[in-house]
């Protein structure tokens, strides 16, 4: 296996044998101040598209870092399909989501406006910079896309009719989230998972989304749980059950441990 | 079922009908002055052994309040006989894990010094602090107890030997915790789970634990999740095909809704 390299950076280029990267201020202050890398020292790159590579330090600059890439570490894998859709929350709470939802594997991150979900609007970039941080930390080979934040209305009025989306209920109505995978055929298809804002949904919402035949209700146990809660509760029971963590899943381990440093620039969920 | 009462208190004192509780300043100075409440007006109480019970606030004094027991709301119940044991984390994520295996419902709370646990020491008030406000806001009718903080080693050697150990591994070299769960005769009876340090396990540690009859490693997927993150998953995964997450524990679904208050002296995980 490769040797381990302790600092792994999501990049937007290309990545390919003898390619450049550049990399902006605060990251080339990163490595060099902070890190104390120096010209030649390797760094782990990717990009979501083409694996994971390894990238030499050409040099710094003022203000600028440029990197050549070497060998490939790993190839591109595939996360499930897996999309979580979530009221947003107060802040330390939806770093977290973001964080974790990471960590847990879903492909895309989709921040919706419920009834009653509180905050009214979301900031994009500390979503997306919580996230690219979290994959750099968890040596997953992409970052979660964002989907438009929207109310859910709109986001159910177009929904792809193929695509299972499981209601985190709260409201005892529902059967285990286990027990449901178990009995599903076609559960590691496509799928979503539609969790609610602190205040939980509103009744006749409820009503609705459970008339939609593309929802399904999923108990997640006799306590309330708090929404960031529920987000990583439920991810599990999906990935355990019909996601990467069965046996074939954990094919997709990777080669190295986590770095014990992660790039500047993103905002910290402590 | 009982009226909605917005606000849960965990108590000490004994609970029967007509029984006088009295509340420290803290508490008095945030229903009085938070909450606004009156006399007369309710709360929920609710210690660990009597179930949850009805109160009327008596009055307020300087710096006290006092309570009288009225009618029972719930018997109490079990929760499962699933410890958790977790090398202390910094403040902002040792909060957190506090929170969520309250909310995941651990009936014990360890934190235990691992060869490279970076605190060395824990604040159990605030440990405890943070468990008795996540009781109180997910309807539990008991705070986990909280283990002595010792050395991972101390901990083993005393270790009862009909209680599983499932050690959450990040190696590659468990199998998934479904499918082991799935497997074992008895993976409902007595059980721990053992998260590690953000540094992960020294080797020579994990090599020692393996040989262990109790013990059983675990796999939580290809992704290396954080010690807070991992926490959440694996009790997710034990809750959803051993614990109370299954059809049976679905019935001790509390009747009423989480309260959007929670009482003061307790810190935020924010």
């Amino acid at each position: 296996m490769a040797d381990p390299i302790k600092t792994r950076l999501y990049v937007d280029s290309p990545l390919a044998d003898g390619q450049s990267v550049g990399l902006d201020h605060e990251r080339a202050h990163f490595l060099r101040h902070v890190l104390r890398l120096d010209r030649g020292d390797s760094v782990a790159v990717f990009n979501g598209r083409d694996g994971e590579w390894r990238a030499a330090i050409d040099g710094f600059g003022k203000g600028w870092c440029s990197l050549t890439v070497a060998e490939q570490r790993r190839g591109q894998d595939t996360t499930p399909d897996l999309w979580l859709l979530f009221a947003p929350l107060k802040k330390g709470r939806i770093d977290f989501v973001a964080e974790k939802a990471t960590e847990m594997g879903v492909s895309r991150l989709w921040p919706v406006f419920t009834r009653r979900t509180d905050p009214n609007r979301v900031n994009l970039d500390r979503l997306r910079a919580n996230a690219v941080e979290a994959a750099e930390q968890c040596e997953r080979l992409g970052v979660p896309e964002m989907g438009d934040p929207l109310p859910l209305d709109r986001v159910l009025a177009g929904w792809p009719a193929e695509r299972r989306l499981y209601l985190c209920a709260e409201a005892g109505m529902a059967r285990p989230f286990a027990e449901v995978l178990r009995d599903a055929p076609g559960a590691s298809g496509p799928a979503a998972l539609l969790v609610g804002p602190e205040g939980g949904f509103d009744q006749s919402e409820l009503d609705e989304l459970v008339k939609l035949p593309f929802v399904v209700p999923v108990g997640l146990g006799p306590r309330i749980l708090r929404a960031d809660t529920a987000v990583v509760a439920a991810l599990a029971c999906w990935q355990s059950l019909a996601g990467d963590w069965t046996a074939g899943g954990s094919d997709r381990r990777p080669p190295f441990r986590a770095p014990a440093h992660s790039p500047p620039g993103q905002p910290s969920a402590d």
